[in-house]
């Protein structure tokens, strides 16, 4: 078939130049940032404005339009939105914290704090509507959550949780005296469980590394195999983390044969999905996770593919008993007071190991009710086909040679430059191409044109390694990428 | 002497009106939004832009100004600050993250991940150059820090390096088998320390709480006691945390003598001074924190007192031998390549527990850039100048009663309505005057004139806590806070 070079199709996505219409983003962000200075900023010193308009809190979320639809709602909506998010939030102008030196020139930072309703009585409420949202994407029936800042902190929490379900004691005593706590994950999870384990006191040594397949997935049978060599040991294992979209290959481990073993020997299943999770929004792709629905706690980020901007991080749990809360609170007197004149259980501050944290969840909200399930799952399968084109791109062309086949966006590959490639394939040649793709960075940078990360991987020299997420990179783009390589190249 | 209504002066300080231009804030907010929209968001699309203006780190440091002086600077240089920073920062844009709807309208998320140099080359100097200039406000020669997200994650931060330094096998081996670890805090602490030994699996039972004196100051010669208690119990005692200005009433520890009961035990010494960090900026209260230039780390939020808005805090570390590197290092391959072409002692991301992390030392160092020292210390003064004139202004006026005289910016009181003052003292009286805090807060926030915390402390019956830090902020305003507390209580 003949492809028109205007209308290129993959996946059933076109891929010809970018799908938004900037100029109607900036005229979005121009009348957003006048809302903020007329709302916000000017009235910071108006003694006559009111510090905030309470509602108890069911009131306020039947006032407030809080619900994700499948169809995203219109500029002139979404900047009413902003206006009632204002409306109803406390203005900590008067409170004594706004300062216009420091460039508050965002939605988000208009009420700092949220711990408490009273402090954040949007926030947390918007909080509550996208941690719904997204169980119901996991496939829980309901759930818990709680927004972190980062990924790996989203780990850590997880850990933890699953350490106090497996011995409550342990908040109160600590692990002095107990036997070793044991915990898994694949060879190709994140540095953050090495990073998590070291933290809370479990070892980097506790944390039994799994083998992975060709293609990077957790091999569940050698799971097994290392949850009884455990127990043999005596030691006590208590948590498997699989990762749903690992950092380099992309890959996803098969969660529904690690949930059979995890149901086998009663260890809690969390799921790093920081990467990964966003391809549940998807009808197409969310059959990448099948299984994470038996996970008892998942790690997502509408930060990275749905680019709700850094950071934005959510842990979700499957519990609905309150153990996050349990496991988490300390009963500060001085915020959590139970003689309060509003349903306390929406001061959730207590759930976190931070006291005030910034309203991650607002941004995901507000782009959320923007584009709408639809158009978050466009995003996704756009960013899936522009990676599958750059693949195809990639066996096309001379000198390109792909690492592996992609499950995901991430696509690894190696450039052979025109020197090397009349070389025999043995220890020298691959000696020679680990030096290549540092070369071709420095030369990137050096000139500007582009920014592409490389990295060598148990045992494999220095590859290239391209995610593709923005909505507004076309095919074009990836042509391009691939010919400034060839060009920054050609004299090696 | 006659005071004029017009020029109530506190401390040498003029507490009349507010002290900053706030039309001139407002003009200089909307050309910053104004850079921002010509030079990231309009360009975004812009294919003949560069990814990034690269420069080595040394050539520029050279480039921008980074040094924060005692005079502030111009609007128009700040702008131009603002210019040069977009311009040596990488672009996101076309590297895949920018999304116009997500509202990305602050300066500070132009570049997302910071990390390594070469994503984040202008913030990583921006950090080194700030925490810099933190350590000296310490009383350092030298060392080293982290910007977290809260000044609770700081505080974790600095437990995990002392248990490093106490037993650098913690990291691999975890606490199996280890003898119990105790630390101390104030009973005043934060409640971050509890979560923080519950977190990293010391266990809160193993935080001993040391008595404080009437003005909530921990009491040397208790800490002595209990340090011994610990010994004789066979536990490992490894780190103090003194406060300086705790939560509730604003209390400094006697970090001087703390510090030598440290130095004879062979105690880390962590100083919480998240909330009274900023006194340090000040020649007249820095006095509060005598003492803290023997502390072993320092968590200092400039988000509190200075206003450098959420979120901003630093965790400062004496050790100058990379001990927070290697206590905190995953040494993943895929970000900490050692083949790169620039000095990789930039890529400052192994240092922490996060991966991506918000570059939130620079709303700081552009706040401190156009203020100046100088002007940070007027904050401060001032701040602490209206904090006095609220405390006298209680002493003159019926039925308002001071907890206790303030050392800081916290003002706690009582206000006893008209029908309590002839009550007799005794527990009904206090019964009675429990309930009245939560009723005046109910009535004022469903009026929306002010926001006030109130909590009961340690049996002590609910009490208000007037924490003043807003430079807008006036004599008028605190004259309003009584009366409106007046008038919201009259009936009662």
């Amino acid at each position: 078939m003949l492809q028109k070079k205007s209308a290129v199709l993959v996946d059933g996505v076109i891929l010809n130049g970018p799908i938004m219409d900037s100029k109607a983003g900036e005229k979005f962000v121009e009348e957003a940032c006048k809302i903020i200075m007329e709302e916000v900023i000017q009235k910071a010193d108006d003694v006559t404005e009111k510090v905030c308009e309470w509602q108890a809190p069911e009131k306020l979320k039947q006032i407030l339009d809080l619900e994700m639809r499948d169809a995203g709602e219109c500029h002139q909506k979404i900047l009413q939105l902003c206006r009632d998010v204002i409306k109803y939030s406390v203005k900590t102008s008067r409170n004594g914290i706004l300062s216009t030196v420091a460039l508050h020139a965002d939605l988000d930072r208009i009420m700092f704090t949220k711990y408490t309703y009273e402090v954040s009585p949007v926030f947390l409420l918007v909080e509550e509507a996208v941690i719904k949202k997204m169980i119901e994407f996991v496939g829980w029936e309901e759930g818990d959550g709680i927004f972190n800042p980062g990924g790996s902190v989203s780990n850590m929490y997880a850990m933890n949780l699953a350490r106090y379900k497996f011995c409550p004691e342990i908040k109160e005593k600590g692990l002095s005296g107990l036997p070793r706590l044991v915990l898994f994950a694949s060879e190709e999870c994140h540095y953050s469980m090495k990073k998590a384990a070291s933290f809370l006191g479990i070892g980097t040594e506790n944390v039994y590394f799994i083998k992975t397949d060709e293609r990077g997935k957790m091999i569940p049978e050698e799971l097994e195999k290392q949850v009884q060599r455990a127990r043999k040991e005596g030691s006590a294992p208590f948590l498997v983390c699989a990762t749903a979209g690992t950092t380099v290959l992309g890959a996803f481990d098969p969660l529904d044969k690690i949930a059979d073993i995890c149901e086998n020997h009663g260890l809690w299943l969390h799921v790093d999905a920081s990467w990964g999770g966003s391809a549940l929004i998807s009808g197409k792709h969310r059959r990448l996770l099948h299984g994470i629905h038996r996970a008892d706690s998942v790690a997502w980020n509408p930060h990275k593919m749905l680019l709700a901007g850094i950071q934005c991080c959510a842990l979700l749990v499957k519990d609905n008993s309150g153990l996050l809360k349990k496991c988490y609170s300390a009963e500060a007197a001085y915020l959590f007071q139970q003689d309060k004149f509003y349903d306390v259980s929406y001061d959730t501050g207590d759930k976190s190991i931070q006291c005030s944290r910034r309203p991650d969840a607002f941004k995901f909200w507000l782009m959320w009710k923007a584009l709408g399930t639809t158009g978050l799952e466009e995003r996704v399968n756009r960013a899936l086909a522009l990676a599958r084109y750059l693949v195809e791109e990639i066996k096309k062309r001379e000198g390109f040679q792909l690492l592996l086949e992609p499950e995901y966006a991430n696509v690894c590959f190696w450039y052979i430059p025109p020197s090397l490639r009349k070389m025999e394939d043995g220890p020298e040649f691959w000696q020679k191409l680990h030096q290549v793709a540092p070369i071709i960075k420095e030369r990137m940078m050096k000139k500007g044109s582009m920014m592409l990360g490389y990295q060598p991987h148990w045992g494999k020299v220095n590859f290239f390694r391209q995610v593709v997420i923005n909505p507004q990179a076309s095919r074009e783009d990836m042509d391009f990428l691939l010919d400034e390589i060839e060009l920054l190249a050609k004299d090696l």
